[in-house]
């Protein structure tokens, strides 16, 4: 089995998300089986609630044997060296922001197969990439990180709005509109991280 | 772009409900982007549900593009002008017991034209209606209102029965049908939050 | 009607469950309206996650006439003997338990029919049994039984494994392989409830 770069970021992204589903679970003092259930739902609930809701079924993790290889692979290490995650946040981080710009593409061209118009197709991309730490932070009771803390949601739009109209109005080659993209939001994700920028919120 | 009146009151319901769902994301401190995914969810939560339940994908709000205007207006002027929302409270019950009944028979119509038996439809009808609420306690870890407080649901089957039952008894238009059972709806509905009607519980 | 004792076996899961959905509801303050919705959630939540994921639409409880008399009963029984339902906790347990091994089995045939690895249908067979208790917390805001407290997931999944390894490996009747499946789940089940086995959890 050779693997290509593309399925390598894809995989590094699955295995920092389930990483963050066995974290939580292990904060949630979640036995074995939460912390591998845990870990499999943060990873593939954003691109099974993409399936569902575009009536791709069965769901795309079901024949994914290399997402749910290193699923499990991740739960197991975030298992045995839970003291090490929190030293490795800062690669979690990356690897977890790489998840999220390729799993945005994923989901915009997902759309776009499916013919649904350019918006819906980006919030799809949101959802492929975000939903699944959704699940997990209303499965624990945890208010969403999703939608109180730091940019995420922003830096999906962004890169997957650039995307679709770079792939509208321009003639460069569809790898490297993704890879663009994708940089755009691993750029934005970990400059958010860094100078801990927030999006405003109403004042009640 | 004509707006027939069944679309409008449709509109409505969609606004109030995108509108509670906007309040709740407001009360929780959420920032601008969970303020919009969860009037989005509130709004198109119910619809959502039913469709996946009974397998009409892409669910229906990806090509519903006046309803999703009508969640981001709401979702603005949510935040905008948050202190009126209070103030205009009554209206938005209005426009919400609106909702609740145009949604109820739209799922109900949804489940028989998927030959589902009749006890089911009116399920359907209830989840259109109310299970996007459902969705956004859950997300802000708030008791369910729809299983804790006043009189929601009952609105919805008592109304919802009526309509299943006059149109097999009786031989009135299917317009007048509508009519009379989403008024019932929109009356149970106010009367309760007027007189502060409660269902029963059980005592532990 | 004649009623199977495969059905009844069934039919004596689905109360257990909706029972467990009653009980919770009554627990939380619910209205007779939560109490029935969680009584449907609880029972029928498994199978309705596993039919959403497999693309098995209209999912199966609407067109189950029998579970959903099964469940309405159960939700009555628990409503107006309350009281009882503490003492009796026991019967409902063995019930449960015979529930989770046959909505397993049943899960499992599913993934099956569907051409799904195995690995992926021993998941289905969990979910099937077991994320309908998974729904019931989330929305009543606990830390979800199946990840934190006893043996549940795990008796599923021996048993599940078994129930695919004897059919690829054995030539013994189908009806007896699936007898001795769910007898290994019950047995699991009540032996860890009898000794209170816990799992393994992994120190912060």
């Amino acid at each position: 089995m050779s693997l290509t770069f593309i399925q390598g970021l894809e995989l590094s992204g699955t295995f920092a998300f389930a990483v963050s589903g066995a974290t939580a679970a292990i904060n949630k003092s979640y036995d074995v089986i939460g912390l591998l259930a845990l870990a499999f739902i943060t990873a593939i609930g954003g691109g099974t609630i993409r399936d569902l809701l575009i009536g791709a079924t069965p769901v795309a993790w079901m024949t994914d044997e290399l997402s749910n290889t290193a699923i499990i692979v991740a739960a197991v290490i975030a298992a045995l060296f839970f003291s090490y995650v929190k030293i490795l946040q800062r690669w979690l981080n990356i690897f977890d922001a790489i998840g999220l710009g390729m799993f945005t593409i994923t989901g915009i061209n997902k759309g776009i197969a499916a013919g649904l118009p350019i918006p819906v197709c980006v919030a799809l991309g949101v959802i492929t990439g975000a939903f699944g730490g959704l699940l997990r932070d209303v499965i624990t009771g945890e208010q969403p990180v999703l939608f109180t803390r730091e940019i995420y949601a922003v830096a999906s739009i962004a890169g997957g709005s650039l995307f679709v109209l770079a792939g509208f109005f321009t003639h460069l080659p569809a790898d490297l509109i993704q890879s663009i993209s994708v940089t755009v939001i691993v750029g934005i994700r970990l400059l958010s991280l860094r100078y801990n920028w927030q999006l405003p919120r109403i004042r009640q």
